[in-house]
């Protein structure tokens, strides 16, 4: 159990099934689903992006967003271009939106696969309503657990807005007591 | 919104109305309603130990710990003691645990307080199952609000665990396809 | 413990603060915070009525809706009049949606105070998302437990859809085996 | 949507795994999965009790409690018996509780089944904590949508208890204005 951070930003540089660019700021609010494949991994095509969309098909829009990171490592020229993955998105029947990640001109992994620490593919990544990174994992998991996890991220509400908290001088009023500045630090 | 931070060790220095120190170790599963008081404090007298006290009676035990925090910061002589704040506890009939912060040998505010960075007293933190900080609240907070986040944090179940990830080689097998080492730095 | 019912329709004369009649079919998704009260009942001008702004005040639109049922069984001149009731709600700032509960020309009390089996004024009802009466509860209620009530059935998700239970007839296939009909009489 | 009604009493007349009897009650605080099935259906024994068992992994005991009903009725010499039921379960290695639903002299399919209105086997059951019946699907469910159920029951808390109701007299005090009782009927 360590610190839990927020996921961080997307940098793709191409957008499939969306007629603009998928933020994780537009989804706040919304559980996320990112499954992160490349369509010549066998174990996505056959274990992560079905379970993406028996995830889309199972949850409301509303509760849970259901996003494809096209996180292409290896094979780039048979499956880096937006055309390849179109035409596999229509022969695989996805209607998610699906994001290409950005290309390093530097070389290794791309930009969001780096960005999170990604090992490989599938990695599924589940963010919560406040966008905290809550699930991270590479390889196979079962149905039951994610769908478990995705309906415990969704029964999070948001927690009620408490109180801001105010400036205020030494001393003690109504409200409570405030230490002198100098001893706190 | 910032990263979400464990809730720090308590440093304590006595421990009144129960047996043997209270660790946040041993809370964890529980939500943990930590009120920060001084017993000269008229906003913590008037408010923040009533209104923990509504919380102890208002969730099972089960689901909420309730501990006082005693974070003195002034007037040392006339509320530093826990015979004063053994004689306050049953005058003002407050069942539940608490804690005498421990005082630094430097100087400033005590060590708890310190830790947590509170401005002053009262102070309420919630604290969730998991052992994160998520409300850190200086002066009054009304019941109802308080009320409804503890509410919520106590339905956020724990999350199912999905999987370990497994160390591997680079390659593809039926779970996925893995990145070599040097890539991914 | 018994069966939990829904919540029966409301029948009203009339609505203020609100341009068309709301309908319990039409907060169905939401909670509902109902508190039913008379404008010359003293219990409700100083509890229930502020609570319930409280409760306005402390959750998102989206989560809760806040209802006033106007449900009149005394003094009927002085307080049974739209004109009476408006004065009383602009005096009061009271902006949530207001009922004014139909008289039965039969006499006794009003028609949705009689559906609901309400004791007297003030009472306190909530429905859940799915339209299932939860609480009802005449007389005061601390605003701790009710904040955290009203919390705990926002975080009741709604349940994911399973499937429907298709017909069919007697014998095993890979769906299962059906028993014979005349058998589960 | 109907009233929702609380999970009728099993009537069994025997248990396997397990030393004593498994009642509703001693489950009251927990979900409950109930999977009714029958040792040689087909669909029980692909689908039903695999499903049953990845439950129980995947969910903490304190949070579910998975228990069998063997709902027998055809092939009464073949599977009737608690010695087949007990070759079946250690083959199975199902190590959860399994009860035997009580034949019912008059014939027609077993009492538990009858109570609860089951067409065929498997029949899931999920029981929510307060032990109302929130699901009765017979089939085939997906792991996805039946780990999703069970995390939403998981996660809907207890309701903090509110207030009794006090009997009281018709007329006005702080608490509010009570109708007289002929008023009511």
């Amino acid at each position: 159990m360590t610190e839990l951070r927020l996921a961080p930003d997307w940098q793709m540089e191409h957008w499939l099934n969306v007629s603009s660019p998928v933020t994780l700021a537009s989804l706040r609010g919304r559980v996320v689903l990112a499954t992160a494949f490349q369509m010549l991994c066998p174990g996505c095509v056959s274990h992560g992006l079905p379970q993406a969309s028996r995830a889309r098909e199972a949850f409301p829009v509303g509760d849970l967003a259901v996003v494809g990171l096209h996180t292409v490592f290896e094979h780039h020229d048979a499956q880096g271009t937006p055309a390849a993955l179109a035409a596999f998105l229509h022969e695989y029947r996805i209607g998610f939106p699906v994001g290409i990640d950005a290309q390093d001109p530097a070389g290794g992994v791309p930009r969001t696969m780096r960005a999170y620490g990604m090992q490989g593919t599938p990695t599924t990544l589940l963010i919560d309503r406040e966008g905290y990174l809550r699930v991270h994992s590479f390889g196979h998991l079962d149905d039951m657990r994610l769908g478990a996890a995705i309906a415990t991220l969704i029964a999070e509400g948001a927690m009620p807005a408490l109180r801001d908290e105010r400036a205020g001088t030494a001393g003690c009023d109504d409200d409570g007591c405030r230490a002198p500045a100098d001893t706190l630090a």
